[in-house]
Formats: C-alpha cells, sequence, structure tokens
C-alpha cells in the first residue's frame, strides 16, 4: 500500500473487517428490528420533555448517573457500584470487550447470533472461535465449554435468548458454563423481559459473570440508547475505564428515569407481544412449508422452503418489513420476523402464506 | 491473581490504567468544564421537542444519519462519504484510535493536553509517546515531528486550540506534520468555532489527516453528545467500522438538525464569549501574581504564586467552580477558567483577586 494512501497505516484487521451494514427501508408494518411495537407511552414522553426543559442543554450529562444507577440498582437488586449505564448496551459490550481481550486473544462466541460481538471482537484483534448451535437451534453446553477451554478463550458471549433464532440457554446451561469454563461469561440478556431467564442469580457466587440489558426492547426506547450492565463491582470498576466519560446523554439518561419510575405502564404492552407471540406462533406453524424454530424473545426464526429473499421482497411490497438473515451461518433459508401488534401480525400471516403459495411453498409441502 | 477473582483476565493495561474521574461539584457560577454559558436556544429546544414528539421512541435511530451527515457536508464543505457523526467527538477519536492502533502500537501526543487521548491509547494497549510543550505553552513543531517520526508513533493527536493551555498550532505547523510526519495527524478541533483556525483546508491535499469536531462547545450542546469527523472517504469507511451501530440517539440527532439549520442563532453566543474572552484576559492579567497564557479557545490557563487547591476552595466557597489542573504534567501551578458569561466572569475576577490577596499572592508580587 502506498504511503499516501488514506488506508496506509490502518490494522489489518480492521481493513479485512466488513462493515455492519442495513439498507434503510420504509415500510408500514415494521418487524425486522425487534422493536417494541407499542411506543414509549405519550404521558410518559411529556413528563420527560418537562423534566429536560428545566436542564440546560449546554452542559455535560452527569459524570457518572448516579441517579440512574441507583434506581437500577433497586431495580435488579444488585450492588451500585456494579451498575454501569451506557450508551445502548452494545456500548457496555465493547466495553467490557475492551478491557479483556486484545490483538491475539480469543474470543468464543455461539453461532448463529448478533454480529456485533463478533465485529468487535475483530476490530479489536482478538480472534473469533465460533461454536455452531445444534442444528435445531438449542444451545450444546458441553461443545461451548469444551471448545472455549480448549482455545483458552478469554471470555465467552452468549446472547440469552439469542437472536435471531429466539433460542435460550437455561439456568442449568448458564450454571454449567459458569462452572465449567475458567474465562469470563459474558450474557447479553436484552431480550430478558420476555424470557424471565436471566443469569441474574448467579451474579454475587461468580465474580465473572458480567450480564447486560438494555431499555431498547421492553421499554420502546430503541430510539434513545440506553442499556445498563451488571458485574461484580471491582470488575464494573475496570470495564468503567473503557467507556467513554459522559457517554449517556441527559436527554437518555432522563427518559430511563422516568420509565423506571413508571415500571408497571410497560407491562401491557409485554403482556400483549408475550400474548401474540403465542398467537402468532401457532399462525405459523400453520403455514404449509414453514418450520418455525421455538422462541423465548419477541421475534421468531423461521425456514421455508424457498429463496428466502423471494419473500422477504414480496412481503416488503405489500408493506411489511422482516429481516432477511439467510446470510447468517446455517441459516441459508431462514427469516427473521419479529412480533408486532395484532394487526401488524395479522397482515404478516396473511401475506406470508400467501407468498410462500404463490413461490409454490405450498405445492411442493402437499405433494410431500 | 485468584483465577475466581473479578479481575483475572482483565488486560494488565487496563489494570494499571487509571479511570477518569471527575468528583461532581454543584456550584452558581460554573467555569469548570468550558461550556457554552448561554444555553441552547429556547425556541430551538422548542422545536427540537416538536420533531422528536412525532417520532416513535421505540424504533432505532437511521442506521447512518444521512440528513444529519449531508447538512454537515453542506455546513463544512466536505464530501458526505468523509463525514462520521458521534456520540460526542470522543466516540469518534476512540473509534479513529481503534482502527489504527492496538498492542505494541506508538501514539504520539503533545502534553499536557486532553486526558482522554491517553487513557482510550492505553486501553488499547498502545504506547504513549508524549511530547510536551514549550515552556510557554506553545508548541514545538520540530519537536514533535522528529519525536513522533523516531518512535514510529502510528498516528500523532493534536487538540487545536490545546485544552487546558489554550495553545493553537497554526497552519504552517499543521502543514510541517502533514508534510513531515509519516503517520496519521489527528486534530480534535473541539474549539475551533472560537479560533477559527483549522486544519480543513488539508483535507483535500493530505488523506491522512482526519479531523473531529463537536456540537458540545459553540453550539451549547454539551448535554446532547454530538460530534463528528471529517476524513478522506476511504478512510471514514474504516473508522466507521468502530463506530458501533445505532451510535447517536435520535433526539441528539433531531436537535442537531435544528441546530445546523439555524446557525445564525449561535453566532452572539460566540461573539460574546469572544469579547468577553478578550476582557477576561485583560482583567486576569490586571490581577497581581498571576501569568496569563494566550488562549484561543473559550477558557484560560493561569499560573498562580499559590497552591492552586487553595484558590479552587476559596472560589468554590464564594459559588465558582473551576477547574484545578495542578495534577497535569507542567501545570502545578495551574488553574483552568472557562469563559461565562459577563457577570459570572466578574465575580470570578473579584473572588479570584480577594482571594490571592489573602493567600498572601499580592504581597508576593509586590516585593519582586
Amino acid at each position: 500500500m502506498k504511503k499516501n494512501s488514506p488506508l496506509y497505516g490502518v490494522k489489518p484487521e480492521v481493513l479485512k473487517s466488513p462493515a455492519y451494514t442495513l439498507r434503510a427501508y420504509e415500510a408500514e408494518v415494521k418487524l425486522n428490528q425487534n422493536e417494541n411495537p407499542f411506543d414509549f407511552p405519550e404521558d410518559l414522553k411529556e413528563e420527560t420533555f418537562r423534566r429536560y426543559k428545566e436542564r440546560r442543554w449546554s452542559v455535560y450529562p452527569d459524570f457518572v448517573p448516579d441517579s440512574l444507577r441507583f434506581s437500577l440498582a433497586k431495580f435488579t437488586g444488585w450492588h451500585k457500584d456494579g451498575v454501569l449505564v451506557g450508551n445502548g448496551s452494545n456500548e457496555l459490550l465493547q466495553a467490557a470487550l475492551m478491557v479483556m481481550v486484545g490483538k491475539g486473544s480469543q474470543v468464543a462466541i455461539p453461532y448463529p447470533t448478533f454480529t456485533v460481538y463478533k465485529l468487535i471482537a475483530n476490530i479489536l484483534g482478538a480472534k473469533v472461535v465460533g461454536i455452531p448451535l445444534n442444528p435445531d437451534m438449542t444451545y450444546n453446553v458441553d461443545e461451548l465449554v469444551s471448545k472455549a477451554n480448549e482455545s483458552r478463550a478469554r471470555v465467552i458471549v452468549v446472547n440469552n435468548p439469542n437472536n435471531p433464532t429466539g433460542s435460550v440457554l437455561n439456568k442449568e446451561g448458564i450454571l454449567q458454563l459458569l462452572e465449567k469454563f475458567s474465562g469470563f461469561v459474558l450474557l447479553d440478556e436484552a431480550y430478558y423481559e420476555f424470557c424471565g431467564c436471566s443469569g441474574f442469580e448467579f451474579l454475587e457466587r461468580y465474580p465473572r459473570l458480567i450480564i447486560t440489558r438494555t431499555f431498547s426492547k421492553a421499554m420502546g426506547m430503541a430510539g434513545l440508547r440506553v442499556g445498563y450492565l451488571l458485574a461484580h463491582p471491582d470488575l464494573a470498576t475496570q470495564i468503567s475505564k473503557a467507556k467513554l466519560p459522559y457517554n449517556v446523554n441527559q436527554f437518555s439518561l432522563t427518559a430511563a428515569e422516568v420509565a423506571l419510575e413508571n415500571l408497571e405502564r410497560f407491562q401491557p404492552a409485554i403482556q400483549s407481544i408475550l400474548e401474540e407471540r403465542e398467537r402468532l406462533g401457532k399462525e405459523l406453524n400453520g403455514i404449509p412449508g414453514i418450520r418455525v424454530y421455538p422462541t423465548q424473545a419477541n421475534f421468531f426464526l423461521v425456514e421455508i422452503p424457498v429463496e428466502p429473499r423471494t419473500i422477504f421482497d414480496d412481503l416488503y411490497r405489500h408493506g411489511i418489513l422482516i429481516r432477511d438473515v439467510s446470510s447468517y451461518p446455517m441459516l441459508s433459508k431462514c427469516l427473521r420476523i419479529s412480533v408486532g401488534k395484532r394487526e401488524e401480525n395479522d397482515r404478516l400471516i396473511s401475506a406470508l402464506r400467501t407468498g410462500l403459495e404463490n413461490a409454490g411453498a405450498g405445492a411442493v409441502h402437499g405433494t410431500l
């Protein structure tokens, strides 16, 4: 490479790393990003505006958002000094990985999973040890433990429930990881409100467990970027070194406080998503030719007998946006569908059924 | 270290790196963080609320904030594909360093300067080559170039104007760096609106120059965390790989757009700060025993003949908060004072004069 090239001096691991990109589509029915179909409540928006109006925008946010950390400590039951607040949980995952791994380190990551873990590890120069899920998308914990130990991985990252498969690592599985794997266990619990499963009860006993969660999904705040991390206070202190000062803007901090003070207001949306998940699962299962994987999150992974892109495009033409995950390993026949509102799910079901029929999937199924 | 310690596996460079901390003080007159003493205009706050109310908070921000990038491209006159938007310019500095340096790399940083550069470099495992400013706090460009080249630094980070000294690297100096140093030149222009000097004109010709700027200072948006980066589009693409997706929340993006559409509204505040800088500089110079360094930013570095902490504490008791920078290298006798509103500066001057007199500084000066 030429010395006056703009890329001369960029780390080779960065140059060969793909960028995380997502084409911006717009559609009436948006079931592509596992967002909450119910918006942040109107009156709580007003309350957030009212509080934020009184603050000077020209002044930096609190150096450490202590009042939010305090509320989160109370809410979760964890030590305040072990709670970190981030610009989305992604920032905290990045900070955690930054303090643990560097060039030459190994990071164990089951796959298929959320792409960002691998991207962060790559940029940091770490090597990713990928461990496949079972063909039915369940976790193979023995394999996880042995591969992670064998490669001397510094950390294993588990998304629980897992995006994009919906798979859950149950408590026995989490415990087995904590007992048998000798590195850090980083549990990304972005979807935990839809599952109820959590590694939380193990935090006190296993000081190398780190849990991240988010306000983006169940709390309807994806646009505001607020996440939190729970870990042993000594470890949290180290992780905070890789977190930039004033990393969360004061408006989002304000909204998060309003949300935590009004937790009960978010329950109806969660309840509705859980009921619709149940119903949507049954409806999807009733469509000929489709395979629906069990999920504990607010989305479904489905396998279809035709080219996923065809169906993605067809749905998009009908105003419905889902996620084509066919480029993920093991998922070449798959699509991911977020659970929406009842009427959105109805539109999806009907369009998907017709789309598959038109693509000949029903016929194929019928002849089997 | 014990295997079940929460710190076992944390990188040694992180363990030995200090955390960036700032004790939270509150005071009537806040001259400690180089914030804009004039808040974001009220009617533009309302306009931001109005626009953001119409958006769903539950939906992720734009994957790439194209409309803001477009506005910034227009505003700066740079290629849109070479503009990145970040959660404060710190995030962009971190992303830039992440793609350039790792364990064992060298980063050249003049000192004293903004602490965050060194913290980021340390966490990434890079070695910092510190190059002192001249005793009068001006840049020694020959020394910068030779030390940076000698150490084979991958990048040199220059804060221009420099925090906390106010020093400026003029155009000839920037050009000399670009011509003679063989690595990347990262210019942090956080305070450029108070200076007018910029490396911008060199971007087209020197594809390894990177400029970061912020909405935190002149635009009165420190609480909202918005910064931007200008670089060769190919380099910007690489840097964007280390930037997390959806890194800037939609509320702050909205506020930044409102600000750019109403640029003329921020001019009176900037003008007033510049006038007050002139006046405050003269007033400070008139206080016996004090040395005032020339500044092109919205703050002053002053050297005083007594223990800086004494004066810091004394001012704080009088409701005035400034920054004690005496722990910085070369600045053991120094304080940093942001330029406030006229009445704030008056209070500062009067309290500082009395404080120094009481501490005996005037007397010492009188005998010289």
